[in-house]
């Protein structure tokens, strides 16, 4: 079940509450989320005290973004096994949450494998839930380590590919802390700008239809002071028509074996016209978002999410009198084409920056080369 | 002043209220029209009795649309002239209620101009109000053949670029009756294209930031029994990938003389994605809509709106806590880039259907060769 923490409302600007933490207050163990549907108006923690909680709080995005998806995973197995709750059970519930998040399966399997090896070994399941939490915290620390690898490698491309500096970055849906153990993916690496002194402005899509980039993308930016302006997902294109776009930084759900990369509804779009006005279309990942399994594009299942979405809007503050609980914009009856996602073909990504190495051009080979190389160091 | 008809909610079906209608009750005369600030939650008729209702109601958008707002303005002189108000105040006062609408002042010089004539005439104030009105019923009815003539040209275009059928159309903002004396410009064709059935699906851009498409477009797609599905701008990119889309038709704000587009913020992205899949990319609108003292894209100015449409939604049910008098999405303080309209370079432009002919290529010369043969045809 979940409980929340609300926070109090007194001071409007954004604080530094993380998007997930472990706690073991003395009525047992939980993860506590900060709810990532009320932000930016409020900042609430959701508190899970097991499995079936943070399925649904994975499935209402009250935690979302693909690598912190796979920390949740874990210590929601870790909580599952402190808990005395049916590990395996739990497991392929959380793997299976949300279809196209790669990570999130990783983690859930990780923190699993963690606990079964440890059950096997000593036949203790206390001592297999210290191994799994273990695991979990092993992933939240890892991924933070990647985030600030990842920064240092983008920021570098970028200094590299725009040697003038003054870097003005078009961002599409949220990238940064809220879907980290560390800074983020693309968000970081115009952190690590900003903080160099060589960032000029954060373009922010507002990433329609959930609005991740004016909720949120917004909101990171806000708290750590960038000069950041909000647009429609369609003024993007008078951006780059009027040369206000230097790059295109954007993260991934699933990067397939050939470097067509998964990532938010709008980035194709953003390809498209980043090709088109010869500008630098580059995607920040963790390799843990490469998956060798999935040889290409067309081979990413791409999850269609429910038409109310669209056709009404989630404001909290509003009387809900639509059947998908927000307010109805469109006429009853509408329906909506909804995808969650879109895959952009490889020929379109500039590079794509891990925190293992750049790839660029993107190629099944390079992308291989690179996760050949770090299985060999992971193994090593 | 203006007071409201109210429409039995029993039945949620869009019916046929069109956009704008004379009415003489024995009151007196009154104009007529569809609310679209409520639409499409609410089908709430405004009657204006007198001109700076009308103002009033093209000021709140209640009334919208270039084509429309030139019927409104001459049918606003022909009222105040019919009421006995001075018609040269209500001309001037409505010709200013939008700057920018260049069909508003035209549609109420008109009017002014026929009201003028006949009182010089015969030096009878009845006889002129007649007069007025008479101009506003000619301009309206003009506008009504422009819009059917549009239309089957559209067609016969699409008919001869797609010769398979059973066309899938994706459109853009809001182009329907609702904006015009007819069945108005691009979602006349696609009508035109669903009455001979070969309209397989009409994809429905929602429009951010003030969702025309989703509000009003859905609207009148769902009242006329289309088959069609609304999608958020973004997710556009997704249906040209896999194919779905086999023309893109929009209308157009202002077309200079090298054939650039001036239309709704998204056009030109939409442009650009028709380019790289090889689909036609159809502008719909009248002749009026050239301007051949525009010379090229660069010398449209755009509108820029203000922030607060981006950074909060305008929901008319819920208590507004915004400056900008909706709730709030992005964080306080949020700056926001919100231009009304972009600019699509001719080479981006399949064709331009107008009622006179359809310019395709579209070059300065062709555009230039079916303006000046239309001014003939209307002198001689």
């Amino acid at each position: 079940m979940a409980d929340q923490y609300a926070q109090s409302g007194e001071d409007n600007r954004p604080t530094e509450i993380p998007a997930i933490r472990w706690d073991e207050p003395p009525e047992g163990p939980v993860l506590v989320l900060l709810d990532q549907t009320r932000l930016p108006a409020e900042e609430v923690e959701l508190v899970c005290t097991d499995a079936p909680a943070l399925v649904e709080a994975i499935r209402s995005l009250a935690v979302r973004g693909a690598p912190l998806l796979g920390i949740a995973g874990a210590y929601g197995v870790a909580l599952a096994a402190a808990r005395g709750f049916d590990v395996d059970d739990a497991a392929n519930a959380l793997a299976g949450a949300r279809p196209t998040a790669v990570n999130l399966a990783v983690g859930v399997r990780r923190a699993q494998a963690a606990y079964r090896a440890e059950l096997v070994r000593s036949g203790d399941a206390g001592e297999a839930a210290v191994a799994a939490l273990a695991a979990a915290r092993a992933l939240h620390r890892e991924d933070a380590e990647a985030s600030a690898r990842m920064a240092e490698r983008g920021l570098a491309l970028l200094d590299e590919l725009l040697p003038g500096g003054g870097h003005r970055i078009l961002t599409h849906c949220n990238t940064g802390s809220l879907v980290s153990g560390g800074e983020g993916t693309a968000f970081a690496v115009a952190l690590a700008a900003q903080r160099a002194g060589r960032l000029r402005r954060l373009w922010v899509d507002e990433t329609r239809p959930l609005l991740q980039g004016a909720r949120l993308t917004a909101y990171e930016a806000a708290r750590t002071g960038m000069a950041y302006t909000l647009l429609t997902d369609n003024a993007a294109g008078s951006l780059f028509a009027a040369g206000e776009v230097d790059a295109v930084l954007i993260g991934a759900d699933r990067i397939a074996a050939d470097g067509s990369v998964a990532n938010k509804v709008g980035s194709y779009p953003l390809a498209v016209l980043a090709r088109y006005h010869h500008v630098p279309f580059i995607v920040v990942a963790p390799l843990t978002t490469v998956d060798p399994d999935t040889p290409d594009g067309a081979a990413i299942e791409v999850e269609q999410r429910p038409g109310h979405e669209v056709t009404e809007v989630a404001v909290p503050q509003a009387p809900a009198t639509g059947a998908g609980g927000g307010v109805p914009v469109a006429p009853l009856g509408t329906q909506a084409y909804n995808p969650a996602f879109d895959v952009t073909p490889p020929e379109l990504v500039t590079a794509i920056v891990t925190e293992e190495g750049t790839v660029s051009p993107v190629t099944a080979e390079a992308l291989a080369e690179l996760y050949g190389r770090a299985r060999q160091v992971t193994i090593g």
